[in-house]
């Protein structure tokens, strides 16, 4: 195997597939990369693979190939030796078995030689393409993700809750494609209508990694997004990068019964002013807790923290409110985490009493719902 | 006590103490800063000191005292709420002995009532202004911290030189303030023109932490810095903040010993090029040892990196040199430490032979020297 390519290009490459590769590994091979060169009538090209055994990174970038082949070689370190080269470099790497068998990597008066591990011994993703596809715009894809993935569980008892569900469902006439995500404690939930073909495809809990490494790689380029679902994998195609990861393998709960319907004390305000003043009060919580206390009356709302050893904190702001006096707790995070998602100036806070879920909406976005579990106060 | 500050104000002065208040402390008004507010014919004060025993900051700012008085409060807290308020806030903040014995902090919409200890009882470094005292330019003392802090040691069993050696000393008919810090690995040394007043004063171990503090101050405002030495203490005037540290009770080493006076071999190279060459074939080391060995022929310096698992890398680079081949190895770390404080494009490296210090020297500075130990390759 012999290539010579642009330190840019290869850098990129690099970076969109070493970010999947663990730091520690007790299958070596695993730390790897796998380097695929091909020369074809329109010139040359090179595939760069990587995988945890759960998901798999492959990109493709140009290259001047003078001899086709494969091998594998350490990903960080390459990455690091590539990040590190002077920009405009001319990057040339060259394999040979025989006395040194080594990956050779040389760039202007720099020459690396890396220790290889056979292509052969390199676990690859199998890629029945089967199930249902369908293609979406890479910014619908990003909104899906972010004004959800921060709600995605981190607590590993509870698996099924550690990925983004994503599914597609018909109501009232209309067919939707929906992500939720869930700790328990909160749960966020964005849908948009149903692209073109994604109707029928199997309900999957994306793991969270992979949706990090997903959104990750809808940064790089714009346009459209390839989706391949099956009840056992998904598969995304961002240009020339690919990503296909295994799904979770359990049941998202019935998140529909969480979803308050009749919350009918409504709630105005402006979202940023409501964010800082949580951050401000919630400065006086305890560190595990961060209960933040509100007293909702007509036209006001009062944010208290009491906390015997560090003090107390209260922050008053102006609300449209037209109902009974309201005593209600929540966690300041989660409260934060959600304004950071709101798209517009204000925010509608439904509630029904002091201990029933709350239910948050965007004013700007109603394809978004947001359910915040009250805490005792 | 009461009094009402600009946020700005408030905010740029508890950031200059709070550094030093550790964020665990066995002695509960160690978390403390002490608010002092007063009022004199031109207007009101408020100082603001911190301490950890060894050192203490004290910063003042311009307030409305209403009533002048003592009180410390949570000094992290109280930054952290200030650093949240809005930009521009008026804040007042009021202490009242009596029934709520509590330090009120509010602005606008915003109030906070935070626990509070006695003044009296906060330590208070003993004011004993007796030593040497002298100005020096902001920029020549950031100057002598920068080129030599980081050769400062950070092992606790050798703890005279956990800090920075400053004195001055008379030599070839001429007075220099000269800061000199080692690890016993690696040695920096910067001097200048000794400061007028700076003569006779005692050479002192200016501990890290006392360090990294001054050097936080300096950042902030131009001009002069008065400086108090006595033989238990050092004392920075910056503006309206000061800094009075203990010094680190012990003997320096000798230095000048350990600083090669014959060294003939004589090599000159781009530093730039220098400290990238060895941070890219340091990707290879040994991630403890980080040694790199450098061939020095007429005219081409090789640097490279052995490591049996990682793989092997080589650098050239053009030097001027014109002296016998060298093999002699260094610490990477040590060498790019060196590199980042060199003001010109070139740097001189002088050497014995492979087992013996080598020096460094800066072409457009020659107030600077450095020692690098090699390492055996």
């Amino acid at each position: 195997m012999q290539f010579t390519i642009e330190r840019g290009a290869l850098l990129k490459a690099l970076g969109h597939v070493q970010n999947v590769v663990e730091r520690r590994n007790t299958i070596p091979i695993l730390s790897n990369v796998l380097l695929s060169a091909d020369r074809s009538a329109s010139g040359g090209q090179v595939s760069f693979s990587a995988t945890d055994l759960d998901m798999e990174i492959v990109d493709t970038a140009e290259a001047i190939v003078s001899v086709p082949g494969q091998i594998t070689a350490p990903a960080h370190t390459l990455y690091e030796i590539v990040r590190k080269l002077p920009d405009g470099a001319d990057v040339e790497l060259k394999f040979a078995a025989g006395d040194d068998p080594r990956l050779s990597v040389s760039a202007g008066r720099s020459r690396f030689a890396l220790p290889v591990l056979p292509a052969g011994d390199f676990p690859i993703m199998s890629s029945d393409h089967e199930g249902v596809s369908y293609q979406i715009l890479r910014d619908d894809l990003k909104r899906l993700i972010d004004k959800t993935r921060f709600a995605v569980s981190t607590e590993e008892t509870r698996y099924y809750l550690n990925g983004l569900f994503l599914h597609c469902l018909a109501e009232d006439g209309s067919n939707y494609l929906r992500a939720v995500a869930t700790d328990g404690h909160r749960l966020a939930l964005a849908e948009m209508p149903a692209p073109e073909g994604a109707m029928g495809g199997a309900g999957v809990i994306i793991p969270r990694k992979t949706i990090d490494q997903a959104r990750r790689l809808l940064d790089d380029g714009t346009g459209y997004v390839d989706m391949t679902v099956s009840p056992a994998k998904i598969r995304f195609q961002f240009g020339n990068a690919s990503l296909t990861s295994k799904i979770i393998d359990g049941s998202f709960p019935d998140y529909g019964r969480v979803i308050p319907k009749g919350n009918d004390k409504v709630m105005t305000v402006d979202a940023g002013i409501l964010s800082k003043a949580v951050d401000r009060v919630s400065t006086i919580s305890a560190e595990k807790s961060r209960s933040v206390k509100m007293t909702i009356e007509p036209g006001r709302l009062t944010l208290s923290v009491r906390n015997i050893e560090a003090g107390q904190a209260v922050e008053e702001a102006e609300i449209d409110y037209d109902n009974e006096t309201l005593d209600i707790g929540f966690n300041a995070r989660y409260i934060m985490d959600v304004m950071g998602q709101i798209g517009g100036d204000t925010v509608e806070l439904r509630f029904s009493d002091a201990s029933s879920p709350t239910l948050v909406l965007d004013p700007v976005d109603n394809g978004v719902q947001y359910v915040l579990m009250p805490l005792r106060v």
